[in-house]
C-alpha cells in the first residue's frame, strides 16, 4: 500500500481523500467546518480542572468562494450573512493542511472529518484509560490525572467530595491535539488553546478548539511504521538516554544521606543492579496532610543530606548517579522566590501583585517563562544548583498548573499559554543541560506535555498513580499511557514502580510493588517510588524476598540493555515507539487494535503484565507468530491463550524468528 | 403597584417591559433567539434517564422584516440565508405571547430573557432541591426524582453505581416548563418537548426547548398574590379535598385484613384520629431485592385481603374510608395484560410487539392513553375494580416511565408524549371519578404531573423520599417541594410520614419519623408509608411512646380541621398554595426570598420543622409581625431566631392578629 492524499472541488464543495477513502467532505447541506462563539468557565483547585462551556453560536460555515490553486484551494466561507473565514487547502506530497484565517471575533471551531466502519483511534498524546479512542471524547488540556479516574470507583468519589480530584477517563498530564486513524493517517490541530476531540459519533469525528486554529494538517501513512516515522519528522523525538541509565534501576529513596547509604547497601546485598539514586526530598522536605511533600526551593539542603557534596561523587565512582526534583514553582519561604519577585520572573495577578498557587497546603510563584529574563535565571538555578552541584538528572516535575488567570510577561492568555507551559517547562531543562553540555550525560523525567514534548523532554513518566489494582488509576493504566504516547511520537515512557498516591485508605500491598517490578523491568527505565504517605506502602526493602525480587529484574533489566539500548535507539532514528502497541507490527489482525493492557518490547519481545490482585495466571492475545514462553519455553503460535503467571514470572514471550532470540531465551536461566 | 406590560418596536429591534422593566429585548447584535439541531441520546433504566444532547447547530436569529400590529408586532427572522422562523407577539391585556411558525426541520430553540440584579426565579414544578432557581440550570424532564440527589454524597454514589439512580438537584416526577419571577411575572413555554430552563447566567434567563415551541407567554402581575390567581386561571387548580380526609390521618397499612384490624385497634387505642387506611398491596404483592413491591394487577387481592369486601363497608361506617393503589402499567402475569394486549391497548415496539418495560425484577406493559379505547377501558377498571368495591381513594403512582422509543397509538413521537403522560393518566382516573359522580368523595394522590397536573390530579404527594436527613432527598426536601408545586398551581401536597426508600444502608429512625409526623400536622394531609422494606423502617406503632405521638399529632390535625378547609378553599379559589413561602405575604422583605425551609401555613401560621438529626433548637427567621409560640405562648416581632424544639414541639408560630388566633392558641392545650 502507497500513502495517498486526493483533493477533488465542486463550485460550493470539496472533499479529501487519504488513501483511497473520503476523509474530508464538505458540502453546503452537510458542512464541514463549524464557527461561533462561547463563554467557559474553568475553575482550577490543586491542578484539577472544573471546566464548562456555554456555546452561544455555533453556525454552519457555506461556500461564499471556491478558487482552484496549484496545490489544492483557496475558500471563503460564509455563515450565510458574509465571508467569515478564509481557508487555504494545500497538498504537499504526503501532508495536507488547512490554514485558516478568521474575520470575526469567533472563539469556538469545530471540524468534521468522515468516520468509518470499524475505525479505531489512537493517540491524543498520553490516555491513561482508553488506547482506542473511538467512541468517547476527549478533552486535551494539561491537569492533575485524577485520583481513581472513574465516577463509579469508590476511590474516585472520595477524592472528589475531599478534594475535587478524582478525574475522569480523559484527564491527563499529557494531552495533545493529534491523533492516528487505523486509515492510516494523522491528524493534529496547531493550536493551544483548550480543545476536545470527540470521536464518540458512529460516521464523524469532531475536532473542537476554543479559537479558530491557525491550521490542521494531516498526514498519510502506508503502514503505521511509515506514518510514526512521519510523526518524528513532524514532532521530533526523545533522544538517547545516556549509557548509564541502562546499568541498573533508580532507587527512589527520601530521608538524607545516612538512609542513602543504608538503603544503597541493603540493595548491594540483595544483588539489586542500581545506577542511580533518586533523592527527590535532595533540597528538603514538608509534612503535609497529603503526606510527605517537598521544599520546592531548588537547593541542597544539606541539613538533610549532610556531605551530599562529596558523597554525590562517591557514589558517581561506584556507578551510582544522583538524581533529585524540581518544578517550575518556587515556594514562597525560599530565597529563590524572593529573588524572582525582586526580579520580576513571577506570574503576576491583574492588580500587579504576585500570583501564588495552592498546592495543598502550601503556597508558591509561577516562574513565567514567557520572559526571557526569568528563564535564563531559572536555567542557571539548574545549572548551579543541580548540575554543577553533581546531579546527573532529575523529576522535572508539574508544568500543568497554569491558572487561566495570571498575567504573563509576553502578554499573551493564559487560556492559550496554559497548554504550551510543560513545553516551556520542558525546554528551560532542556537548555540548562545543553547549555551544560551534558546532553548525553543527564537525564530529566516529566509528566506533563502537549505538543512539542518529543523534543523539550527524553523521558516521560506516567504522573501519580494510585497504589491500587483499578483499571482507570493503577498499575494496569500505565500501558495504554505508554502506547497511546508512543503514537504521538513519545516513545520512552515509564513509570513509579510501586505507584505514588497513598489517598483515601489506598494502601500498597506487596504484590502490588511486585508485579510492578516486574513489568517495569520490561521498559526502558526501572525507577521506583516511596509513594505520598511511605509508611502506608510496601517498599522495595519491606521484606528480604521482595529485595531478591527486585535484584533478580534489576538483573533482567541489565541483562536487555543491548535490546533496550536497540529499541532506544530506533525510537530516536525511526520513531517508533519502544512499548509498542500489538496492531503496530501485525497491521493485519484485527483482535490486535484492541488489547490495551498487553505490549510490544520492540518487534521481538511481548509482554503482558499481570494487573489484576490475587491473579496467578493470565489470558492474553498473541498475533499470529511464533512465540516463546520466556519462563516455560514453550512456544504458541498465536490466539488468546491463558498461561500460569505465578509472581516473579509475568507473561513475556518472545519472537522464535527474533534476531535476539539467544538474549531473550537466557532471561530464566538469570539467578 | 399595578402590573404593566409594554411593547415596543424599531425597525430591526423590539423589546418588552413587564412592571417597567425591560424583560425581553432583542437587537440584531444581541439577539433574543436561537433555534438550531440537536441529536439527543436519552437512556431510560428503570425511570432514570441518562440524557445527552449534542448540538449540531445553535443559529442567532436576526430581524428580517417587522411589522407592528394592532396588539403587537409580526416579525420574521432569519439566520441569514433566509426566512426561517415567524413571529407573531401578541399583548392582551396582561398577557403577552409569542407564537412560533418554523419554516425549517429545526429541534431546538433557546429564549433569552433580561435577568435583572438580584432577580429571584421559583416555580419549574416541584422542585425539591431549590426553591428559588436563580443561580443553575433545571431540565423540565419528568423521571424519577433520584435517591439522594446530589452527586456529592454516599447515598447518591452508591444509587448511581448500582442502580443508576441517584439523580441531581433538577430531578424531579412533577416538571413544569413555567417560572414566576421576582419581577413579578410568569413565564410559560407551551410545549411537552425536553425542555431546560437555565437561570445560571448573571445577566439573562435562557429557556430552552427540543423542538420549536408553540408559544411562549408572559403574564404580568401586580403582587405575588396576584400573580398566583393569574397561575390558577392559566392552569386551573386543584378542587377542594373531600369532607372526610380532614377527620385524621391515613395510615398505610400492608399484609393483609387481619393486620388492618390490629394496626386499627392499636391505633384506636392510643387515640390516634384516623380518616383512612391506605393499603398498597390491596391488589397483592411481590419480593424483589429492592424490597417489597406490588403485584400491578389492579383487582382485590382476595387472598390477602379475605373478607375486605365486608370489611371495607364496616370500616366506613365508623368513618374509615379504604384507599388502595394503581398506576398506568400492568405486570405481565396478570389478566389485565391479556385484556390488554388482546384489544391492542399497550403500547408497541417498533417491531410491532408488546412493549415491556423493566420496574425492577418484573416488567409491565405500558397501557397507550393516546388509544381512547385504551383509556375507557382503564378507566373501567378503575370504576369496577376499585370504585365499585368500595374504594375512596388511592395512590395513583407513576406516569414518569413513558420510554422515548414507543409506538403509540396516536401516532405522536414518545418525546413529545412523555412529559404529557402524567397528564394523561392523570385524566384517566379524574374522569373515572366524574363518570362516577364522585369527585367530591374520592381522592387520589399522584407523584408525577406536567403542565395541566392542576386539574388532572386533586392532591400532589412529594415521592419517595429516601429514609433520611440529608437536604436533598429526605425529610428537608419535601419543603421547598411543596413550595415550589404551589408556586405553578399545585397548592395541596404532602409527603410520606417517615419517607419511603430505605436502600443502601439507609434505615428509618425513630426520630425521623416523630420529626415527619410533627410537620404533616402542618400540611394539608397526613399519610404514613411503611416504606420499601418495613423492617428496616421504625413504624408508627413502633413503640408505644411513638403511637402516643401519633395519636397527639392527629389530633392537632383534626384540631385544625377549620383552618386547613379554608386554606384549600382558598386554594381552590384564588390559587393561593395550603404552604406558601414566605415571601408571599411579605414581598418587602428580601431575607424572605431565601428561605426554603420554612413555610406559613395560610397566612396565619408559619412552620419551621427540625430537619437536622439530633436538634433540640433551631435557627429560623421570621418576617416582621406579631409571632406567637405555639408552644411557649412567647411573642416574636420578627427577625432570626433560635427557638426550643424537642421531640414534639416543632416550631410552630401563629399571627397575634390572625383570625383563627383562638384557634392556634389552643394547639398546646391539646392532650
Amino acid at each position: 500500500m502507497t500513502e495517498s492524499i486526493n483533493v477533488k472541488t465542486g463550485e460550493r464543495s470539496f472533499s479529501v481523500q487519504i488513501n483511497g477513502k473520503e476523509i474530508i467532505r464538505h458540502t453546503d447541506e452537510a458542512p464541514f467546518l463549524y464557527i461561533g462563539k462561547g463563554q467557559e468557565t474553568m475553575e482550577m483547585y490543586r491542578g484539577n480542572f472544573d471546566i464548562d462551556d456555554y456555546v452561544i453560536e455555533r453556525v454552519p460555515l457555506r461556500v461564499h468562494t471556491l478558487t482552484e490553486t496549484a496545490d489544492g484551494f483557496q475558500a471563503e466561507l460564509t455563515d450565510g450573512t458574509e465571508p467569515v473565514l478564509s481557508v487555504i487547502a494545500a497538498l504537499e506530497k504526503d501532508r495536507f493542511t488547512f490554514t485558516f484565517n478568521c474575520k470575526r471575533n469567533h472563539n469556538r471551531f469545530w471540524m468534521r472529518l468522515v468516520s468509518h466502519e470499524d475505525e479505531k483511534v489512537y493517540g491524543g498524546g498520553e490516555q491513561l484509560s482508553y488506547l482506542n479512542l473511538k467512541g468517547r471524547n476527549f478533552p486535551l488540556w494539561t491537569s492533575e490525572p485524577g485520583v481513581g479516574r472513574n465516577k463509579s470507583t469508590y476511590t474516585t468519589w472520595q477524592a472528589d467530595v475531599k478534594d475535587k480530584a478524582g478525574g475522569d477517563y480523559y484527564n491527563t498530564n499529557y494531552p495533545q491535539p493529534t491523533f492516528i486513524s487505523s486509515e492510516r493517517y494523522m491528524a493534529h490541530m496547531n493550536t493551544t488553546a483548550y480543545a476536545d476531540f470527540d470521536f464518540s459519533n458512529e460516521s464523524f469525528h469532531e475536532l473542537q478548539a476554543w479559537e479558530i486554529p491557525e491550521s490542521v494538517e494531516f498526514t498519510a501513512g502506508s503502514t503505521y511504521l511509515n506514518l510514526l516515522e512521519k510523526v518524528k519528522d513532524r514532532f521530533g523525538t526523545q533522544p538517547e538516554l545516556p549509557e548509564w541509565t541502562y546499568n541498573g534501576m533508580w532507587l527512589g529513596i527520601q530521608g538524607g544521606t545516612d538512609v542513602v547509604e543504608e538503603k544503597l547497601a541493603k540493595a548491594e546485598r540483595h544483588g539489586i543492579q542500581v545506577s542511580g539514586v533518586w533523592c527527590q526530598d535532595w533540597q528538603g522536605k514538608r509534612v503535609t496532610s497529603f503526606g510527605k511533600r517537598l521544599m520546592w526551593n531548588w537547593i541542597w539542603n544539606e541539613e538533610m543530606y549532610p556531605g551530599l557534596d562529596k558523597k554525590i561523587w562517591e557514589w558517581k565512582e561506584k556507578g551510582i548517579r544522583f538524581l533529585g526534583y524540581i518544578n517550575p514553582y518556587v515556594a514562597v519561604e525560599g530565597h529563590l522566590f524572593k529573588q524572582a519577585e525582586e526580579n520580576g520572573y513571577l506570574a503576576l495577578k491583574t492588580d500587579g501583585s504576585t500570583y501564588v498557587v495552592d498546592f495543598g497546603e502550601f503556597y508558591c510563584g509561577v516562574v513565567d517563562f514567557t520572559n526571557p529574563e526569568a528563564s535564563e535565571w531559572y536555567k542557571q538555578v539548574i545549572k548551579t544548583n543541580m548540575i554543577d552541584f553533581g546531579l546527573d538528572g532529575w523529576m522535572a516535575d508539574f508544568g500543568e498548573y497554569l491558572p487561566t488567570d495570571v498575567v504573563l510577561h509576553n502578554g499573551a492568555s493564559a487560556h492559550k499559554e496554559h497548554n504550551a507551559w510543560p513545553i516551556r517547562w520542558g525546554n528551560v531543562n532542556r537548555e540548562a543541560i545543553e547549555e551544560a553540555g551534558r546532553e548525553n550525560d543527564i537525564v530529566y523525567f516529566m509528566r506533563a506535555g502537549y505538543t512539542g514534548i518529543q523534543t523539550a523532554c527524553p523521558l516521560l513518566w506516567g504522573g501519580d498513580q494510585s497504589v491500587i489494582w483499578e483499571r482507570d488509576d493503577g498499575l494496569a493504566s500505565v500501558i495504554p499511557a505508554a502506547l497511546s504516547a508512543g503514537m504521538t511520537g513519545c516513545g520512552i515512557h515509564h513509570s513509579d514502580i510501586g505507584g505514588y498516591t497513598s489517598l483515601h485508605g489506598n494502601k500498597r500491598d506487596k504484590e502490588l510493588l511486585l508485579r510492578w517490578v516486574e513489568m517495569a523491568a520490561f521498559t526502558p527505565v526501572m525507577r521506583t517510588h516511596e509513594g505520598n504517605r511511605p509508611d502506608d506502602c510496601f517498599q522495595f526493602d519491606g521484606d528480604d524476598e521482595t529485595l531478591d525480587v527486585f535484584g533478580y529484574f534489576s538483573r533482567v533489566y541489565v541483562h536487555l540493555k543491548p535490546y533496550l539500548k536497540k529499541l532506544v535507539k530506533e525510537n530516536a532514528e525511526a520513531g517508533i515507539p519502544v512499548q509498542r502497541p500489538l496492531f503496530l507490527h501485525y497491521e493485519a489482525d484485527e483482535t490486535a487494535y484492541d488489547i490495551q493492557y498487553q505490549y510490544l518490547l520492540g518487534k521481538d519481545v511481548l509482554v503482558a503484565p499481570v494487573i489484576d490482585q490475587g491473579a496467578d495466571s493470565r489470558e492474553l492475545y498473541l498475533p499470529e507468530d511464533e512465540w516463546v514462553h520466556v519462563w516455560s519455553g514453550e512456544t504458541f503460535t498465536g490466539g488468546w491463550v491463558e498461561v500460569d503467571a505465578p509472581l516473579g514470572k509475568p507473561p513475556v514471550f518472545y519472537r522464535k524468528q527474533a534476531e535476539d532470540a539467544s538474549l531473550f531465551q537466557a532471561i530464566h536461566t538469570l539467578t
